[in-house]
């Protein structure tokens, strides 16, 4: 396995036609390849509208096994591209069970891991606890011709236990597809803080586990179907940050991107010499991140 | 108690005589408490210079008792003040048993708690682990009269375990004295992202925990005594973060500073409201926060 690896990131909108968006996303596959990449992120749920905008029962109609339908296009993709690919599904495991789940597909097109979102919110215009069952197949990286790559999914980049379990368990690097944006209602002062948070949070599991970060996010303005809110304008700018935290490359936010970056893996060990954290964790003192709260 | 209050961080630098340096720090807490401060964090180790730079027996003698004469001056000047104080020594507990500890002084000069450092650093130019024991008494905050202060110590501050316990203890905002700078060996590239890293891994517990974050960094550079390296050019940039993680006020790199700055605990709730992480942890999947490396 090469020290340097290159890394895509899809940034895109998506309408209503889930076909037409997974055929743009296998275009950029396509593209992503054409530049050299050898691992090809995509966003959260990129086949569909975010439509956890409101909770409606003919949504779960988008849903679809895995494997299935998308899964089978994203491994046509992974192969006929030659590259590693991780996709988002809208996983229906049985009727009455849907799981928000992220898929890696190896370059020879073989489904070789699936991560299912364990941290759901479910704040206004993000209703997802009333879709996704919170996963159960705990945290575990998937081994893949490219490294270990420790997927997340969204709501999950905003909890430090995630990213140290995953990279306790010896992930090469950190991806998290995402769909995050703004509510127009916040004013300007508000956005910034959310979108900088967002950056620094991610960052930061970059800098205490000394790994490099992937994060996928969708563009675009979403309408709120219901009409009650003034619906999410995505806020793009995904990026890759580097073992320290360094951004190594960083998309717009207000149009479809696509980002191709070299990440040097041989960081991650030069990097965790000067600042060896995990020599230091005081594990025998952290049974109480095992509660709920310490009262 | 009130929903904001004041809060001063003393940014120091440091010469080779401990009285004059105290001197200076019971001044800048008067300095303090005149501009309207209820808290006053002082920088790790401020008594003294950053004497980890060499492993040398004789250091011990810079060492004292809790309660001490450092104490008990800390004390009169918090009494004096009717402020809070955060302060740091270098803890003889025994012959032989030293620990780098962080003491609080209620505004009436009560010893009400104290946090030895749990994170013990050892790279070259930081060799801690040759005087301090690591700390046993846990991560507990402790509850004064402008709340319960998470107290933690430089090292700490990379761990979000240290954060996140302080958090789930009820901790009101956590509260870093520290010391750290760069090696003029390294590169200004290298300097910008150690400096970076720093900043976004403390700013991203805010943000995970939803909590203000108050970090007093030593200034100044110190050679180092052995002369085997280049020393240390202390960074300065004390700053004072809100619960999204957002800077509030920052000092300057490179001289002594006194920063005053109004921090609304109100905060805390409003933005938890929003994003409320500790709802959704996952405490039943992260048994293996508890292990060195789960291989």
């Amino acid at each position: 396995m090469s020290h340097t690896i290159n890394v895509a990131v899809v940034q895109q909108a998506c309408g209503g036609d889930k076909q037409a968006n997974l055929q743009r996303t296998v275009e950029a596959i396509e593209q992503a390849a054409s530049q050299g990449a050898q691992l090809v992120v995509l966003q959260e749920l990129h086949a569909t509208p975010y439509f956890c905008q409101t909770e409606a029962t003919d949504n779960f109609d988008l849903a679809e096994p895995i494997p299935g339908p998308s899964t089978q296009l994203l491994a046509q993709a992974a192969r006929a591209n030659q590259v590693v690919v991780v996709g988002s599904v809208f996983e229906q495991r049985a009727p009455g069970l849907y799981h928000n789940t992220a898929v890696v597909l190896e370059k020879d097109g073989s489904l070789v891991g699936k991560y299912r979102k364990m941290h759901i919110p479910d704040d206004p215009g993000y209703y997802e606890k009333f879709y996704f069952t919170p996963g159960d197949l705990g945290f575990h990286p998937v081994s893949t011709s490219v490294g270990k790559l420790g997927v997340l999914v969204c709501w999950d980049q905003w909890f430090p236990e995630a990213a140290r379990l995953m990279t306790l368990a010896g992930a090469d690097m950190l991806v998290y597809p995402t769909a995050i944006g703004w509510s127009p209602a916040d004013d300007s002062a508000e956005q910034k803080r959310q979108q900088d948070a967002w950056f620094t949070v991610q960052r930061g599991h970059a800098v205490a586990n000394g790994i490099p970060v992937i994060v996928a996010n969708r563009t675009g303005f979403e309408a709120d179907p219901s009409g009650n809110s003034a619906g999410i304008r995505f806020w793009g700018t995904s990026f890759i940050a580097g073992p320290q935290g360094e951004i190594l490359g960083k998309a717009a936010e207000d149009t479809a991107a696509l980002l191709v970056q070299r990440v040097d893996r041989a960081r991650v060990d030069a990097v965790r010499r000067i600042w060896p954290f995990l020599r230091d964790r005081r594990i025998e003192e952290y049974a109480d991140l095992l509660k709920r709260f310490r009262d």
